[in-house]
C-alpha cells in the first residue's frame, strides 16, 4: 500500500503534488488508510472533514477525526452542513448535494491555505463500481474511463487539483493495512442507505460478474486505465478541432465556423459539443448521447429543421449564416451588427436615416434609366429600386407589425403573411422583431437585404427610378 | 425493419455496397430475415451457406436453405467443413474453428463471384452480447466499441467489405419480421450447447443487468455507436502518429524510430503496438493489455531492461540504436547494412579487405606524424590510428572467439571479457557473432566502430603511425 502511494507521487503526481496536501478525512477506512499514508510518506497535509449531518453518529465522526489529526499533529478543518435540506431546496438528489457541498468546502478550504492539490480516498473497488454503474446507463467514453488519478473539477475552481492516490489500491488491502496498523476506523453507515444503488452492486451484481470472469475487477480496472489514455487523445484531437472551428467567445455564448463543422466526422461533433457544454455550464455532468445527437443533426442539416434546438439544461443551439451558436438563456448575444429599428423614422429622398447597428438607410432619385442591366443583375439584396411614379404616399421605415403581410418580388399575385416570408427566407428570429421594412402606409415595399415588393418593381414603362439602399457606417 | 435496411444501404453503406452482395445464410431467423429484407430491397444477392458439421440437422439445413435460395431464384453457394476435427488439429475453440471456416469460405466465394461485399446478420442483441463479453474481460476500446456496422477483416481478405446491416435492429423485430412474412427458419440449436457462455449472458446476466436498468440494451448499444466514432478518432490520431515514427516495413518485421516513441504519451503508444501487432499478423485477435504494456515499458526505459522482449503470438521486439524492431519468428531482418565477416581475412597496408555488407576495411601508414591534433580529436569510431612500433606480428580481422578478452582505450591495466565489453556498449546482440574484429595473434587492436586497444594507442613517443578504416562502399 505505503509503496503504490509513494510510487503515486514519485511518478504520476511528480511536479504536481506541490505540497501542502489538503486531504479529504471521512473517518472511513479509506480516508484513514489515505491520511496514514500520507504522513509516513512524509507529506505535508491539511486533514478536512465535512459533516453531511446525514446520519446520527455524525457530529461523534468529526470529533474522531479532529482527535486524530491532533493526534497525528496536523491541521484540522471542518464544515457542517444541513445536505438533505440543501438537495430538497434545489431539488438535487442526496448524493449530488452531498457531493457539491463537500466538494466546496474542500476547495475554499484548499484555497484559504493555499494548497494546490486535494487528495481524497477512492480506491480501486470504487473505480470499478463507478464504470459498472456508467457501463449500465450506457455512458460513452468519458465514463467508462472511470476516475482519474489527478484531475480538476472546473466546476469548483479551474486550478486546484483534485488526486485520488489510493485509485489503483483495493479495498481489501485498505482494510488490512488499516487492521495492521490499528487505525481507529469509523464504520460509514451511509453505504447501507444513501448510495443503496452502489451497494447493490457492490453485493449483488459484481459478485455475480465475477461467476462470468474471476478476474472481472481487475479486468474493468485495467480498462479504465486503457480508456483513459484513448480518452486523452481523443481530446487531443478535440482539442485541435476546438482551436480551428471555435469563432467567438462570448458571455454565456460559443459560436463555431458551420463550414468547419460540416466537413467533420459526427464523432467529433459529439466531443466538441460535449466540450462546449461543459465550457458554458462546468457543472453539467452528464452531457447524454441524445442531447449531443440533436445538435449532430443539427448541423449536418445545416439548421434546416429548425430554427433552433435544446441542448442539455438551460443550453440551447442556433444557426446564423455561417455561425453556429451555442449559448445559454441568460447570454449576452450581440444583435448590433444587424440593421435594427426600435423607431419608425420617415424616410425623404436624400436624407440618410440613422438605424441601429450603425447602419444608414438612403433612398435617392435616379433621373431617367441610367443602367437598366445593372439593375437587373444586381445581386446585392441590401439595394433596391422601384418605379417613383408608382410611389403614391409617404415613405417611412419600420420593425414588423401583427397582421403584415408582403408581395414579393417574383410573385405576381396575392401576397404571404410576412411571419411565413421570413420562415421561409430563413430568417434568424432573433433578427426578425427589428428588422427594418420599407412601407408606404402599412404596405411593405421592400425588405433590406431580402426581397422588394412586386407591384413597385421597374418594367418597360419605368421612366423614373427610386434608389433605396442600406449600408453599414463605416467609422474607419 | 425494411425501412432500416433500406436507410443503412443509402446512408452508411452509400458509395460502399456496390452489388452484388454475398449473404451468409444460416437458416436462423436473423439471417432469413436479412436475405428476405435485401430481396425486398432489390439488392442483387448470391446465397452462400456454410455447413459447420457439428449437429445432425446440419445436413437438412444446408437443403432448406438451399431450396429458399431457388425459391427467391438466387444463385447459391455452399461448403461443408468438419469443424470440430479442424479446431482439435488446429487447437482452437470451437467457436473460433467455426469463425475461421465460415469466413475462409465466405471470402473466397465473395472472390469468385466478384463481390466486394459480404452481408452478416448480426443483430443488436449480438452486439450487446458482444460488448459485454468484451467488457467483462476487461478489452480496450476496440472491444467495447463492439462489431463495426461496415469493417474489413483483412486476415481473410485485405478488400472485401463485411457489412452487418441488422446491426441496429433487435432480435424480437428480427423473429416478429419473419413471423410476419411467415419465413420458414430453422432453429439454430447451437445456441444451445456451441456457445454456453454467451447464452448464459444472454438469459441470466443480461436480464440481470436490466433489473438495473430497464434500458440497459438500448443504452449499452448506444454506448457502442458512441465509442465507435471515438475509436475513429483515436485510429485517426494513430493514423498520424504511424506515419510519422514508422521507419522500415520489412518482410515480417517493422521499425520505429526510438526518439518518436520516447516522447509520446503511452496510449499512443499502445495503440501504434496493437496496430503493428495485426499489420505483421492480421490474425491475432486480441493483443491483450499487459502484452503491450512490456512493450511500452521497454521503450520507455531505452531498451535497457532487456535486449528483447516478447510481445504477443510469435511476435517480439527489440531496439538496435534508434531503431525499434517489432519482428516475427521468421522475419528476415536485413543485417547486411553492418559490417559482418564470417572469413577471417589476413590485413596487409595498403590492400583492402572486403567484408560482408558492402564494407571495406583498409589498413595504411602514415609516415611521420601529420596530425595528431586531429586524431586525438577524431570522433569516428569507424577509423582508429596506432603505433607502428607496437604491431609486432600479422594482422588479421576475425569474429569472435570463445574466450575473447578486451583492453580497450582509457583502461591502462586489465582487460575485460569481450562478452562484457558488448554489453557495456549496448552493442545489439544480433551484431555479435560476426563482428569485425581487427586482431594481431589472439590479441584484439580493434573493434570497429567501438573501440582501440588500449597497449598501442599513439603517446608521444610514437614515430610511425597505422590508420585503420572501415567503410561502406558506395555503388553509386
Amino acid at each position: 500500500m505505503l509503496a503504490k502511494l509513494v510510487s503515486f507521487f514519485d511518478n504520476e503526481c511528480a511536479g504536481i503534488c506541490v505540497e501542502p496536501i489538503l486531504v479529504g478525512v471521512s473517518g472511513g477506512p479509506d480516508s484513514l488508510c489515505l491520511l496514514d499514508g500520507l504522513v509516513r510518506a512524509q507529506k505535508k497535509v491539511i486533514v478536512a472533514h465535512f459533516n453531511h449531518q446525514l446520519r446520527p453518529e455524525a457530529e461523534q465522526e468529526a470529533r474522531h477525526v479532529s482527535k486524530l489529526a491532533a493526534r497525528y499533529g496536523l491541521p484540522f478543518v471542518s464544515e457542517s452542513q444541513d445536505v438533505r435540506a440543501f438537495a430538497m431546496e434545489n431539488k438535487f438528489s442526496i448524493e449530488e448535494a452531498a457531493r457539491k457541498l463537500r466538494y466546496r468546502f474542500l476547495f475554499s478550504q484548499a484555497r484559504n491555505y493555499g494548497a494546490q492539490v486535494i487528495a481524497v480516498a477512492h480506491n480501486a473497488d470504487d473505480q470499478v463500481e463507478t464504470v459498472l454503474m456508467h457501463f449500465l446507463r450506457g455512458a460513452g467514453l468519458s465514463g467508462l474511463k472511470g476516475m482519474a488519478p489527478i484531475t480538476r473539477l472546473p466546476e469548483f475552481d479551474p486550478d486546484i487539483r483534485l488526486i485520488r492516490p489510493l485509485l489503483q489500491t483495493w479495498r481489501k488491502d485498505i482494510d488490512e493495512y488499516c487492521r495492521e496498523n490499528h487505525l481507529e476506523t469509523v464504520q460509514d453507515k451511509t453505504n447501507l442507505d444513501q448510495t443503496y444503488f452502489r451497494n447493490r452492486l457492490r453485493h449483488s451484481l459484481i459478485p455475480e460478474m465475477e461467476t462470468y470472469n474471476p478476474g472481472f475487477k481487475q479486468a474493468l480496472s485495467r480498462s479504465a486505465e486503457s480508456l483513459t489514455g484513448d480518452f486523452q487523445l481523443v481530446n487531443d484531437a478535440v482539442d485541435r478541432f476546438w482551436e480551428s472551428s471555435l469563432g467567438e467567445i462570448g458571455e454565456g455564448y460559443l459560436t463555431f465556423t458551420l463550414e468547419a463543422l460540416q466537413t467533420s466526422n459526427p464523432a467529433m461533433l459529439r466531443n466538441l459539443f460535449r466540450r462546449a457544454a461543459t465550457h458554458l455550464n462546468p457543472a453539467v455532468r452528464d452531457v447524454n448521447f441524445e442531447a449531443v445527437e440533436r445538435v449532430v443533426r443539427f448541423v449536418k442539416a445545416g439548421y434546416a429543421v429548425s430554427t433552433k434546438v435544446d441542448f442539455i439544461d438551460d443550453l440551447f443551439v442556433f444557426g446564423e449564416g455561417n455561425r453556429l451558436f451555442i449559448a445559454n438563456r441568460y447570454a449576452n448575444i450581440p444583435v448590433l451588427d444587424w440593421p435594427q429599428v426600435k423607431q419608425p423614422a420617415n424616410l425623404e429622398v436624400g436624407v440618410p436615416v440613422l438605424l441601429g447597428g450603425d447602419w444608414s438607410l438612403l433612398v435617392d432619385e435616379n433621373e431617367g434609366i441610367k443602367d437598366l442591366v445593372g439593375i437587373a443583375s444586381n445581386n446585392d439584396p441590401f439595394q433596391a429600386w422601384m418605379d417613383v411614379e408608382l410611389i403614391l404616399g409617404n415613405l417611412h421605415v419600420r420593425g414588423r407589425k401583427e397582421g403584415d403581410r408582403f408581395q414579393p418580388l417574383g410573385m405576381p399575385e396575392g401576397s404571404l403573411k410576412l411571419s411565413d416570408f421570413f420562415i421561409n427566407e430563413k430568417m434568424p428570429s432573433r433578427r426578425r422583431a427589428f428588422w427594418p421594412l420599407v412601407c408606404m402606409g402599412d404596405e411593405i415595399l421592400w425588405i433590406p437585404g431580402y426581397r422588394s415588393a412586386h407591384p413597385y418593381r421597374i418594367t418597360g414603362s419605368t421612366r423614373r427610378i427610386l434608389h433605396f439602399e442600406l449600408s453599414k457606417i463605416s467609422f474607419q
